[in-house]
């Protein structure tokens, strides 16, 4: 994925809240293949166009999906860096974790 | 990093809701390195011993740490697995993204 380049703990704080829902990650893991409409995105979720909507201004919010004007539609693209930011933080974590695996294991 | 066994989209939002706040994941990233007392980790972290138990509460809830009493003391230690599940989710958006880019560039 795309390296963000700024490291704000407030967009961190920001992606982690707007992934803290079932439906936000469906809409976030479609959008991750191709851009899409919000209408297309209800059909294909089991929530209503009106909760969708709900979820895409959240994630906008975030800085986690772009929205542009095509012609009568308006499709939503992620954007992947703060995305990016947040699992930088998790293989921190995760790294720190295998180290301290490993020491322990040394110590055996 | 260690795999979670089950998948349930409930533990997922406990945790992206649990990494929400820069403390929680402050104290996750400390006890990653090794497992600590609510004292220890308030005496590093620029937050009242009451706020860190408050968020070990928290973490607790969200399977992210468990207690252990030791003596006079007790510690937390990181549980690894639902932050693994998340870690895993993060993890396919960024391979469904990478897709989309491979098959994008394909066309051109």
């Amino acid at each position: 994925m795309e390296e963000a380049r700024c490291d704000t703990g407030a967009d961190v704080d920001a992606v982690f809240a707007a992934l803290a829902d079932p439906t936000r990650r469906a809409v976030i893991g479609r959008l991750a293949q191709e851009p899409l409409s919000a209408s297309a995105l209800a059909g294909e979720l089991p929530v209503s166009r009106q909760a969708v909507a709900k979820h895409l201004a959240a994630l906008d919010r975030a800085g986690l999906v772009s929205a542009r004007r095509e012609g009568r539609e308006t499709r939503y693209t992620l954007t992947p860096a703060p995305l990016a930011e947040a699992m930088r933080w998790m293989d921190d974590v995760g790294a720190e974790w295998d180290a301290r695996l490993a020491k322990l294991a040394e110590r055996r």
